[in-house]
């Protein structure tokens, strides 16, 4: 309870040290995402089990707070002591994690009422979710957890994940490293959002500043989180996936507010019926007329993805690359195959595949055989066939970054390139040319593929296996510049 | 020279034994593709050079035949003797592969007139493709392969990759174990044909039973491959990469005629005006009106893709599943976040999402908790939740599958599920249903993920690690059989 009463605006670099400083931060639901401690209800002993992939995903992450395990049928769980019930724990409880069968919670919930718990993630599904009784049980829930003055996450959610804190209420397990970085993710359904960050951890390398599956938001819904990554210092830009909007008003007041500062992507099922019919079923969300929805993302200055992938993509792209300053783009690569394709594509997206300088074309002629014809895709092998494999792009991305017809460069690498050596070029390029977001797709050996990831994503530059996807991250800055343009 | 006298109609099986049996191939290129020796012009004993990986690429495919290289300034390389010209070489020569700058490839293409070799792939680009000059040189060559009865592929190309025979002339280095398959692949520009290759190669499991690099396409082009996979045994299906057609009379001729049999999805490049210029500095080719190619494709019966993965796709779909009985698709998922996004995909792509037979409906149910509502998309989570988590796909996926209303499904697995026990039940149910078109996409860890695909696709089910593409691949099926079925 304390942290809500706590002086406005801790900022969580203090927070476990006890010094509540006064940071920028001072959301209400702040504390849901760096609890001081956590009680798991429903803790169990059999592995895989919710109740039990909770407690070892916590222990796994390194949470630093007390964990309560609640159960009245044992006594210990992975080395701690399991307490009979949320009364039973000795002092304040900050936040109680509910993961019991939907007609066991409200009991549960009224426990934490008395307790004075701030406030519930409640996993369990059953309720608006399942229509009919479960309804009329998430309004009771609501009821209890706002005249107790809790904050409810969910029900029907995985809940929250901060690599900083390091906290998580997730009960998938986690397998890999979980990367602190800058990307927030907010998800509407809890499984799609425990999956989804499993294959984010295991597939990218771009790090999370938050997730928070909001399930069927009986009480805290997009809106709220926006504001509060808003002033996550943590957090640059944010994937949304939506199924249906709470209040669409505050909704879009939040999002228009936060995309100035920090761009959101958001992917929203149920642009047919079909699949608004399977969301309805789901998480008890009206997904509404995608014309209108479709509205509010250019009113927002959102891009709107559609599909996964290009949430990814646009995540990726934000993590390491700036906005970009214009709306050219330059294209060098080792497949004209690939360079006309990407051309196709970057025009289509509303990109502009510029001239490029007699300057620049000069210096690539230099490095270039009699015969070679340079423009816009730079063809590399040409440049290759006098100076050498590594040689062809450090030549052409030289000259072009160094274009001021160009505002950002899609870079077609083949692995014939084969050693980590031939590409280290691209660090020093990358550093200065800051302003001008570079995205790279390796063709070829996948495995290749893999380790040259590895080492440019290290240097900060996005790294695609896919033609298609790499120009869906350079559309996703172009979309959000051309959103955002004249509200800055 | 002997094969193009041959009796009409040898098939590769019998070709090694040299008994020229009568089957059903008597194309007049087809020897390109299992010729009974080949002469490499330029090669190298440089690693890495393109005369050295060709040879290199022969002998790790295990080539049967006999290897000429051909280099005045060398007497031997990787343990083979090398001949100062073609004219040296004892015996007929019935294929030879020219690696040589432009400048030095006709005095070859006459020796190799003199010497009656069969046909030509000629790798030098410096032609057409760099037009001026190049595009005079690349008539004096053809004019020169004409007079002498000379087959060319190329200029400016990988050329051939037969997996069966085996032989290649790519001179991309091939890393991974090129798996005989059903998938054939023509491609217009060489380095993309090769990187692709080696993509596919080493990402994928499906195999190739042709790939035909056909680069300036100066000779050889679309339409006679097309109408030699006609009557290719190992070919089930073939992707297509044009930037240009060269005869749209006999390609349209061509593909329609083929695609009857054998489905055709073809990616072209030039649909904007930024991509016809870079294709036109690239293969010379003069890419058309964009509309007009479309209404060829609707002609022709061919499915057209938007980006390569969406060529892979269709082909993963075509190696592995039959051609749809009709448009009604059931989704089994784990997420209904994901199959709400499924079910918007396939609606706008044209599937139709039935609702269940009531026998289905009822069985699904005997299998749940009361709360459960059933439809489709089928959650199998309450499934799961009374019966287990490998349980709850195979009872939803045994209901789905054997219902009347159902012509295909896509099941969303999740990565739960980690064990190859867990997913070996779907090996039966494809054999139980093998007119019903699956695909599997495996939501979570990239690991499990990894695994799962070797484990299903051995067993013959198509996986994919992106909602999108696994629904673009069910979508190959329907727009395969929705274009062709007035035709049969």
């Amino acid at each position: 309870m304390f942290l809500k009463t706590a002086p406005i605006g801790y900022t969580s670099i203090d927070y476990y040290s006890g010094r509540y400083s006064v940071g920028q931060n001072n959301s209400p639901i702040g504390f849901l995402f760096e609890p001081r401690n956590v009680a798991v209800v429903g803790a169990s002993r059999t592995p895989g089990k919710i109740g039990n992939v909770i407690l070892s995903n916590l222990k796994k992450l390194g949470y630093k707070g007390s964990i309560y395990p609640v159960n009245p049928g044992m006594q210990e769980v992975l080395d701690m002591p399991v307490y009979p019930s949320v009364d039973a724990i000795p002092g304040d409880v900050e936040l109680a994690v509910i993961a019991l069968p939907a007609h066991l919670v409200l009991d549960v919930v009224r426990d934490c009422a008395r307790k004075r718990v701030g406030g519930l993630v409640i996993i369990s599904s059953g309720f608006s979710d399942v229509g009919g009784e479960g309804v009329w049980r998430q309004q009771e829930l609501l009821e209890i957890a706002r005249s107790a003055g809790m904050r409810v996450i969910g029900p029907n959610t995985t809940g929250l994940l901060n690599p900083y804190a390091p906290f998580t209420t997730t009960f998938d397990t986690i397998k890999g490293e979980v990367r602190a970085g800058s990307i927030a993710f907010i998800s509407q359904t809890g499984m799609f959002a425990g999956l989804m960050l499993q294959h984010i951890i295991t597939a990218e390398r771009f790090g999370l500043s938050k997730v928070a599956g909001l399930g069927n938001k009986a009480d805290v819904a997009d809106h709220e989180v926006l504001d509060y990554l808003e002033h996550d210092e943590a957090t640059k830009a944010i994937m949304l996936y939506v199924e249906g909007v709470k209040d669409g008003r505050k909704f879009l007041e939040a999002a228009r507010r936060v995309s100035r500062t920090k761009p959101i992507a958001v992917l929203k099922v149920g642009s047919t019926e079909a699949g608004a019919r399977a969301a309805l079923s789901h998480t008890g969300s009206i997904t509404g007329d995608d014309r209108v929805f479709d509205a509010v993302c250019r009113q927002a200055g959102m891009v709107r993805a559609g599909n996964f992938n290009e949430l990814v993509d646009f995540a990726k792209m934000f993590a390491y690359q700036p906005v970009s300053q214009g709306s050219r783009i330059a294209i060098v690569t080792i497949s004209m195959g690939a360079g006309a394709l990407a051309a196709d594509m970057c025009y289509q997206g509303g990109l502009e595949i510029p001239e490029l300088n007699p300057a620049t074309i000069r210096r690539i002629k230099e490095n270039s055989p009699g015969w070679a014809v340079v423009r816009n895709p730079v063809d590399t092998e040409p440049i290759a066939e006098k100076m050498g494999q590594p040689e062809g792009y450090r030549i052409a991305l030289e000259a072009v970054l160094a274009d001021g017809n160009v505002d950002m460069c899609l870079v077609v690498i083949g692995t014939m390139l084969t050693d980590e050596h031939d590409i280290s070029f691209m660090e020093r390029l990358k550093k200065e040319h800051p302003e001008k977001p570079l995205a790279v797709y390796v063709i070829g050996d996948d495995n290749i593929y893999r380790r040259h990831f590895q080492v440019l994503e290290g240097y900060g530059i996005p790294v695609f296996s896919a033609l298609d996807r790499a120009i869906n991250g350079l559309l996703a800055l172009h979309r959000y510049r051309r959103l955002n343009a004249d509200r800055k």
